[in-house]
């Protein structure tokens, strides 16, 4: 792998460079589309190409509970057995340990006030599925209930069997609602986990279909200053390709711009730096500004199956199609958007697909949401490029 | 609409022609693919384009509960608002008065022991939730439980508003388990509907988006020959501009080609002859021999979204993906086929789509239903031009 910085903002920490994989090169900043169990859900691969998607992102616990590395390695690798030829990424299953687990028992998603429902709800809370231990995590399958042994280890072998191009090692993400004792034993445990993951990582090399693999390191610390920055420097001087901010951001967007703040300056600039399940327009826009190189988030997509779709023509960036004002709509859902679905489809017409649980619909709102992420991090390299001023204004819509 | 007959094979009723539409022109004998509430599940227009479809039926019941023939004549007629600009034809909702009605009174489908469900397995009885009098007949809506008046009358201005380029008379379509009394009493219902039907249709001439707009007739008569003969020479009498055979069709596929027998030679020769809802490989096959010019069915994509893929590959021309021998199957569903799904994935990748409950399988193996059933269409346009002999041999695969 090669990280090319080309342009560096003076003003702000954002930057524009070339990230080289063996399936191919993505400009950053980029935005990782992501693709759980091997698909974007309800599009094909031709549909990526199509709205200028540069890389994906799959999740190994997702793709452990079926169909199994073991078998995706057999078929020649998540590339050759997804269609999907260019670049990819595949999540630790460390977001699994928190989901299933801190952030089932404390009802909160990584920021504990916004996520996962986007609006301000924090989820039931229930029971921990997941048991953590200095040698890894007891994670419980929700196929079918057994519980499955993660070790940073395993983590590596499975992903070196799946065959991205970048993966992560196991790590521990805390909830905003762990206190800050808890917070620094579990960041020093997967400070630890760190460790073993690059040892496996060198162990394991020639496995599977990939040998052009890379491994980045995973930074985590909540949202306390001084955890964050000893986390950053720590992980930051281990020999990892890049670097991945996980974990409790915080209790707002603020908090998060912070952490970004603390975490940012202890990380070697010349390597490529990913911030994980973030991905609103302004988050986007805030965290480039503070050097983020890469985004993946479920949100664009998971809004588009629900009816949320991302315009510029509207302040919150977002319609909710089912709204009786798009009945007779002959309209787009964005004027000069260039994808698919704007260019044949009326708002009239989605609101009577979504309203009739029409499956074409998803795959409509999804090429949109994609096309309008893939059009908002191009706007973005140009302006920093052209040295402009970062700012919702200028770089959304027009 | 203009019906040019270009080949008539010698040793069968089979031929070939071109229907042409105010919204272009459609080489038969050619599979109408079904769009019940304005798009064929899970596809886009692009996507019919791309694998060769030529018309699409519309259903009037269901655009009438959602969104409304009003709203989609205000919104530019069903061309416009569905993106689809190619010919249209609407059902006139007389097969939801069977299904609802008769159909649920019996547990049975217009084949007594095959359909619905393919598998021979009759459906579960349950009330009729259809009164039909002289006048039409009651309807209870879906939506909202609500009772909708069907006349002749209406049914035609809601086809008016609604705009297809060929539109279907309100009829009544009977069980195979009515006795020949009723079936006949129903039939001859059916001719006083028709009646009404073409002078509705005269006096609604100018309403609505589409002034080029052509009414069929439909051949009713259950599985008896002389009510067939009856109500062929009828119906055919009448001026309509196709013909549709509606109704029961009996008790197994013989019963069916026997209806088709009866039928065909008491319609006049030079109109075009579509047979509703019967779309099986082997059933197309035959009903072009007899005749037949244009089939819709719900069966290929249906299927598809149900696991079962169609390939000439197997001597019931499908398989089932699901099925644990796919799951390391790295070949196309069929081997040669030209659709998108068939160049881009294997049938280990669409397995653990299918089993994973991925949206992006539905548009997957629609797309590849109907691309075989567009291809299985041309062949046998082909072979007739070559004057060859149809035969499922010949026809499919290869």
């Amino acid at each position: 792998m090669e990280f090319r910085i080309e342009t560096q903002d003076t003003r702000s920490e954002a930057r524009t460079a070339v990230l080289r994989t063996a399936h191919g090169a993505v400009e950053t900043p980029a935005f990782v589309a992501v693709a759980t169990r091997g698909t974007v859900k309800a599009l094909s691969v031709d549909d990526l190409r199509e709205i200028g998607v540069q890389i994906l992102i799959g999740n190994t616990y997702h793709l452990l509970l079926r169909p199994g590395p073991k078998l995706v390695a057999e078929l020649g690798g998540l590339h050759r057995f997804s269609g999907w030829e260019g670049p990819w990424m595949t999540d630790s299953g460390g977001f699994q340990v928190f989901s299933l687990g801190a952030g089932m028992e404390h009802g909160v998603g990584k920021i504990a006030s916004i996520f996962p429902d986007e609006e301000g709800v924090p989820r039931p809370k229930g029971e921990s599925l997941v048991k953590v231990d200095e040698e890894g995590a007891w994670v419980k399958s929700l196929v079918d209930g057994s519980w499955i042994r993660f070790t940073p280890e395993e983590v590596i072998r499975w992903q070196r069997l799946l065959g991205a191009d970048i993966v992560l090692p196991l790590d521990e993400c805390t909830s905003p609602f762990h206190d800050r004792a808890y917070t620094e034993r579990a960041m020093e445990r997967t400070h630890r986990w760190a460790e073993r993951a690059l040892e496996a990582f060198a162990k394991t090399k020639g496995l599977g279909p990939n040998p052009e693999q890379v491994l980045f390191g995973i930074v985590q610390g909540g949202a306390y200053e001084d955890l964050r920055r000893r986390s950053a420097r720590y992980v930051g001087s281990l020999d990892f390709s890049g670097f991945a901010i996980g974990g409790s951001l915080g209790r707002s967007k603020t908090d998060m711009y912070r952490v970004l703040e603390w975490t940012i300056p202890e990380l070697p600039r010349g390597k490529p730096r990913h911030l994980l399940g973030i991905g609103t327009v302004e988050d986007i826009v805030e965290a480039v500004m503070r050097g983020i190189d890469t985004f993946d988030c479920a949100a664009p997509t998971r809004m588009a199956r629900n009816g949320t779709l991302l315009t510029s023509d509207e302040e919150s960036f977002r319609i909710h199609i089912k709204a009786a004002r798009f009945r007779k709509d002959e309209g787009p859902i964005e004027e000069g958007c260039d994808c698919l679905t704007c260019r044949r489809y009326s708002r009239a017409f989605l609101h009577h697909l979504f309203r009739s649980g029409e499956l074409t619909y998803y795959r409509l709102a999804t090429l949109h949401n994609l096309r309008f992420m893939v059009r908002l991090m191009g706007r973005i390299r140009e302006t920093i490029r052209a040295g402009g001023t970062l700012g919702l204004g200028g770089l959304v819509g027009g």
